[in-house]
């Protein structure tokens, strides 16, 4: 039986050593695990200005303290490293069970350095870890190599991420994907994969995991449970169309980006017929929801196609976003991006950019050897794709990531890429929802919808009490058009989720109007650690991560003047829908934000005091 | 919270009344559950001659007492009415979680009577029990009743049986489809829902189940787990193939029923390359081993056709025995058999007995309105099946079942339907298997592959100790070729199992091999129920219900002239393989089986005595 145990294991690719570290006591007490203790040992292990795709980046693969354990959605775990997406701190999260098979294999982290020279794949089975050979399977898609390596267990729980062509021909935006269609999709972790000509991790892991209170852990689930069964409405909608019921308010608050967001408005649901799709609701580990499906497409020129995840990313991105109205291509073109390992968002704005560009007569059939570039059109989308996987024709160009890509086609295109920092915003139209906005522009990973999962068009009399207080300090945030008080309610998001993310539970798994859920995850933590933390705690420990995330990214020259958006959101008044006339007026919110934060105005750079108040004196060094 | 409650559901279709009795406490004793109450209320309340399609006919659902506690594959349940296949007691009995729904929601049996007038389905949520209108589903397939039912209700854990087509045309053969795709295949129950009206019943239960001794049971699963855990080869091999790893052993001994059991040698392996069909392994409610198989097509003519169950039906009788090699269409049949409701194996013997009577020029295309019936073909296969679920051309005739059709047909075709009253053998060539010959010749519901599975191929000193006194009797019982002591074997191995599925365990979740199965279901049945038997009981209660069903069916005018095989088996020898030159001497194996029975040898019908031993005072005076 394995706890909260704090083991390393360090594999170097180039000179093949493996060895196993203890993980310091304070690092999983101010960090917690997962994406927090990740992105502190990427900021004292990683030189300034390095490449991310040279030998001296790392991943750091981290697992959580609740990972495998009866906490609901307890089942995620985060890959990080410096982004060659973005240029900073990277790290993407994923479900399913890999983060509990790490933990039951003995270990909280792996970091694996070096580059090895041929492809290999990293083996472990408890306390079995070897790097084997993966020539054989460089070139195949991320379903045959899964399929492969959990083959080589006696054991169909092993769990594989692994990368596809995308990572192999360093795709800046390629992604690792696990099970049957699960990505880590941002920040390109699949092209660092790549880069160190790392195919694949299996991982199986024999024994439980240690539970300091199980009494106090069984009470604080139980009340999880309950929560849940009293929104009976919701958890159906999240069984219906899983994370995919977001579109249901998109829909209605002109919130849905269609055509590469020059409209708010689909006029056509993605949901309707959705279920005949549907061949199983499926969930993750100790997951109460189930808000994943399976799906086959049982008939038509796509009949075959199969996959999980019928998530916005299926029905926007793939849709409205490229004007696509045919749930079958997305399905298929949601299955080529898996079996190739690339970023579903980065990859949709860029054939979204690209077809905005071919409206505008700016890219033509001559730059796409033929392939025509209209809305929705399938040759066009799936040609897209297979082009930037394989690095062939236009495709060379779009796999050098979306700002490098703009660069090159030039023609003053850069104003229709979507992107901030590099990465592609992630649905939710910006100028419909002020709260997002700030979000994707202060990210410390890039745009993103995990970091401040904002429920900002739910009433306010279901918020956490703790929101609660926010709200009333402010005039009406809860609107999403509203401006004042998003800094504020950014930041506190960020924080929880920074703390969440960190014990690596699902994002999907508890929510803010459902009760005090800093709480919740204090006694989470409490019960399964033994450590004894409130919910205050709970906001200072995510404030910590944000913090050194923040320090990392300033470290590598980032700062105010990066926290931006594309042009059209900052200049372009909505043409239509309930937001129709807003622009984001994004410097007002980010003086807030960086005030709220205890940052440096000018720079949004963390200050020296509020580094050394979060116990982060090394990094309040580097920034003096 | 309820527990072994012993409550009857009783619906008559005819007036709409819906009523609840009590299970009296001897059913329970005396028959344990599932099918063996099933069986006992099938004699008492069934009128001997009934027609099966009339409305004295009744359908009875059984759970078991195991359904929905921990104990491995406690997952079953039993549909039992006098057969419209057989003419006798029929039942079948399939997996998943409908039985633990029905036992959450309360209830022990479900008896239907009377016929509706309009398409019904059975509505059951808890103690809401509804007889509904489902005229708008008539016609629709097996997979859209399921998901409109789940859908009408708030729990992806409702369950749903649902006919296809199949019995709604009163396909004589038709089945009940639950899940994606396990299904009550066997004796015609979907025949005799389509003759009520019954297009499905849907349950979900919110309650739990009792258990009387808690640590008794967590013991007794535990060993069980163990058992497993001690054999990882044939685990392994489960989780590979499924129910088909029995291929393993047909193909070296010559087992392996090909083009109509013309030959039992096949020469391609289907096991190779299955795996790339697989997406993942399933498990029934508390199954530890997933043998089950989600499979999707994903490329090629039948790429889209996808469901559950990748067993002997798809292997072997989809394959060799109508002369198919190529696994796309076997799954894409056993999709469209599943969809329109028919049995596997009913539907595959007669498309091997069409496909031989063509090979003959007993048919001709001018009999199949233009179908070439080639072995292995697949627009033979495919039209086949689309002709006889939907009772057009040729399928009118092979829709009245297999004996009613050969008669039909004529032309000295009635030897090449491989039936037993009426119904398909089940795999495995009864020549290089003489224990399965006997067994399909004796069993209460017609040939079979559950009333004896038999071990008969492993060897001995694995065997249960109990089994090794019979096997110390005899010339060496355990070699599939020889005949002396199968006759105790196979009634020792229908006891058990009519014990066990009576519990409604799955027939995969203990071997006789592991450990003394007697005893372990001796364990779990007092654990979950509180009363207190030892395995001499256990093998005491198999024979007084298969007993009690011998009854039922010499009410019916059944005897030892309907303990046969067809004709192939008894006269022509096996013409190639290990058991080449084989013929199966059935006689003498019905002497000793009638023997160790304690029946008439003449009639093959229990005697009085036996019966009162048994404690069946009824059916003793009904013999006399």
């Amino acid at each position: 039986m394995k706890g909260h145990t704090g083991v390393i294991l360090r594999v170097n690719l180039s000179t093949g050593k493996v060895a196993r570290e203890n993980l310091k006591e304070n690092l999983a007490r101010d960090f917690v695990g997962g994406r927090g203790v990740n992105s502190k040992i990427l900021y004292d292990e990683l030189k300034p200005g390095i490449d991310p795709l040279g030998p001296e980046n790392k991943i750091i693969i981290g697992a959580g303290p609740c990972n495998g354990t009866l906490v609901p959605g307890s089942q995620r775990f985060t890959v990080s490293s410096k982004s060659p997406v973005t240029g900073i701190l990277g790290d993407s999260n994923s479900g399913a069970s890999f983060g509990v098979e790490l933990k039951y294999a003995g270990y909280d982290v792996i970091i694996i350095e070096g580059q090895a020279k041929k492809p290999v794949y990293l083996h472990i089975d408890d306390d079995n870890v070897e790097i084997r050979p993966a020539s054989h399977m460089w070139g195949k898609s991320t379903r045959e190599t899964d399929r492969a390596l959990v083959q080589e267990f006696d054991d169909p729980d092993a769990c594989v991420i692994s990368i596809g062509i995308g990572g192999e021909n360093l795709v800046r935006f390629a992604n690792l994907v696990n099970d049957l269609g699960r990505g880590q999709g941002r920040t390109g972790q699949g092209a660092v994969f790549g880069s160190k000509k790392l195919k694949a991790i299996a991982v199986r892991g024999s024994e439980g995991v240690k539970v300091a209170d199980v009494k106090a852990l069984h009470d604080a689930v139980w009340e999880t449970h309950k929560a849940w069964n009293n929104n009976p409405d919701f958890k159906q909608a999240r069984a219906d169309f899983g994370p995919g019921m977001g579109w249901l308010r998109y829909e209605t608050t002109g919130m849905l980006p269609t055509r590469n967001y020059q409209s708010g408005l689909f006029h056509k649901s993605m949901l309707e017929g959705l279920d005949r799709y549907f061949v199983k609701q499926k969930a993750g580990f100790s997951c109460p929801n189930g808000c994943d499906h399976l799906f086959v497409v049982s008939e038509g020129p796509f009949a075959g196609s199969y996959g999980c995840g019928v998530e916005l990313a299926n029905l926007g991105d793939f849709g409205p976003k490229i004007g696509c109205d045919d749930m079958e291509i997305a399905f298929k073109a949601s299955e080529l991006c898996d079996q190739y390992g690339v970023d579903y968002f980065d990859m949709t704005s860029i054939i979204a950019y690209a077809m905005e560009c071919f409206q505008r007569g700016i890219i033509t059939e001559k730059d796409t050897d033929g392939l025509t570039l209209e809305w929705g059109d399938a040759d066009a989308i799936l040609g897209l794709i297979e082009l930037t996987a394989r690095k062939e024709g236009i495709g060379k160009v779009f796999a050098k990531g979306m700002a490098e890509a703009a660069k090159v086609i030039g023609r003053d295109s850069e104003k229709y890429m979507m992107h901030s920092k590099g990465q592609s915003l992630v649905m939710r139209e910006p100028r419909a929802s002020k709260g997002w906005a700030l979000a994707y522009a202060v990210s410390t990973r890039g745009p993103c919808h995990v970091r401040a999962h904002l429920p900002e068009t739910y009433p306010a009399d279901n918020w956490d009490t703790a929101v609660q207080g926010i709200i009333a300090k402010y005039n009406d945030p809860t609107n999403h058009l509203i401006e004042e008080g998003k800094g504020e309610l950014v930041a506190w998001h960020e924080n929880l989720q920074a703390f969440k993310n960190s014990l690596e539970i699902c994002l999907f798994s508890l929510y803010t109007w459902m009760f005090s859920v800093p709480n919740m995850l204090a006694r989470f933590y409490n019960a399964v650690t033994g450590f004894s933390i409130d919910e205050k705690d709970v906001l200072k420990i995510g404030e910590r991560i944000i913090n050194i995330e923040r320090a990392f990214n300033a470290r590598e020259g980032f700062g105010r003047e990066h926290d931006t958006l594309p042009e059209r959101m900052l200049k372009e008044p909505m043409p239509d829908g309930p937001a129709k006339g807003q622009v984001v007026n994004l410097d007002a919110m980010l003086d807030d934000y960086y005030e709220i934060r205890g940052w440096d105005k000018n720079t949004g750079i963390p200050t020296r005091e509020k580094l050394l108040e979060l116990g982060l004196d090394d990094a309040a060094k580097d920034v003096a």
